[in-house]
């Protein structure tokens, strides 16, 4: 239950050992956080593995008596030896009720860049907490690894004493779908909607390096700029090698408020092995109309 | 003759052909664009693979009367079926004696920012010019296809009535050796040094992906900082996986003036097959004192 992040790294893992696989998902696709035209190639993907996709179906039970036998949902029965609830994660911070610590809706602790609460002396980060956005410029909640560790670092180091201010996040993630990697950084298409920016798209497929070099494979990126100033917001990339990596270029790019224009002229590394001369970060950015 | 990015990328053509090798190099390490550091890792890498270094050795002659049959050094003669000349390259502009083009003193044509040389209407790109550098602040000579092939595209957009500038190379490179990838961009410590820049470098070994996802290999990275600003002016990383686009993160750090502690911080992605949730680029960063 639930494609998310959780969810998905599990069902390969699953593939792995031989089990056969279903995903059930109330939304219509699975990766959320990923715009669709990444996600139907990892729904196809998982497909191709044999994995069954019942998408925009609501569980409404689960059927057994000692142990769960089957799955109900609104559009049929599925048996099962094993069920996994991967469908959300939310702060833990029922135990705050009460003592004036400001929470979001969400129940996420609301910090300052500096992990400071509302309450003097009292820090709070991770999964727990909000997280500003570096793109976004306000506060946002994204429970993963990378800003936890990072904010937990910056709580540590300010309760001793110091003033370090979180860069921000940029919900940077990546994923390994079967044979595909996945990356994202930045604003997807529909939180640049949902923030009611003048955006521009481009989709692109491009390769990880040269045809002239044996073992090329298909790179697919996904560019969401800022309409007037060209600036990149957010980017998305599939495919099976070097994918990932690549968001971490375009996180750097993102994160200094780069402009397509100015990032498909920076030098970046060329060999065949690795990269054309014009890599598919260029590529895209180039592609931006 | 020669172990610059041409005569290694044969090389290991060679082996691949099942070929025996040895590379006579005048210096006493190869890839002189890559600090020593980097450069006996690849030596290593090379001797294991059976090429034979003979390093601070010097070219004296060719023995054969049909066709080669030996190489004369100043240290020895050396059979040989086959010898390349690798050993530079220098801008065929002979043809612009008397002509009034501005010329540096290797031959390469200066020119501005948009590929404008000292003559009106006259444009010129690639290897046989100059080329502006981003951290330098000022032209240079890097006779590299990246380079190339945007500056050629500016020529062309300039010459037809756009102002565009380069925005500089960053001497971006990489190469294959063997198991081994390498990638540099940015200053090299000796660049730093021969600029009387005021610099600090660290040398980092850590891992493509965390210990606990299968077969992780060793990222080793070289960074080179200004002193008193931790701004990043060159990084160079060399490992079995992942080291190469690696570099291009630094790149696009460099290129936007980033200190070591601000890319230490950065939202780059986390997921066990393609990084660990403090990436080697950010624990080389945070290892900058």
């Amino acid at each position: 239950m639930g494609g998310g992040y959780i969810g998905i790294e599990v069902v390969e893992a699953m593939l792995r050992l031989g089990k056969r696989v279903r995903v059930i998902e109330l939304s219509d696709r699975i990766l959320r956080t990923f715009d669709s035209e990444l996600t139907d190639l990892a729904e196809k993907e998982l497909v191709k593995h044999g994995v069954e996709l019942n998408l925009g179906e609501k569980v409404e039970g689960f059927i057994g008596s000692e142990r769960v036998e089957a799955v109900q949902t609104d559009k049929g029965t599925y048996p099962a030896d094993l069920v996994l609830l991967s469908i959300g994660v939310r702060p833990a911070t029922k135990f705050l009720d009460g003592s004036g610590v400001a929470l979001a809706e969400n129940g996420a602790v609301i910090i300052d860049r500096e992990m400071r609460t509302n309450i003097k002396d009292v820090y709070s980060a991770g999964d727990c907490a909000q997280v500003y956005h570096k793109v976004m410029e306000e506060n946002t909640f994204i429970p993963l690894g990378t800003n936890a560790n990072k904010c937990g670092r910056l709580a540590g180091v300010n309760i001793a004493g110091q003033h370090n201010k979180y860069v921000g996040t940029l919900g940077s993630a990546a994923i390994k779908v079967c044979d595909l990697e996945m990356g994202r950084t930045g604003l997807s298409e529909i939180d640049a909607r949902n923030l009611a920016i003048d955006y521009t798209t481009v989709f692109v497929k491009s390769a990880d390096h040269p045809g002239y070099y044996p073992n090329q494979t298909p790179i697919w990126i996904k560019l969401i700029c800022e309409k007037r100033t060209r600036r990149i917001l957010g980017a998305q990339a599939i495919g099976n090698k070097g994918a990932v990596l690549r968001i971490d270029i375009f996180a750097v790019a993102i994160h200094n408020n780069m402009s397509a224009d100015e990032l498909g002229m920076t030098d970046l590394v060329y060999a065949p092995p690795f990269a054309g001369v014009w890599d598919a970060v260029h590529i895209a950015c180039n592609a931006v109309k």
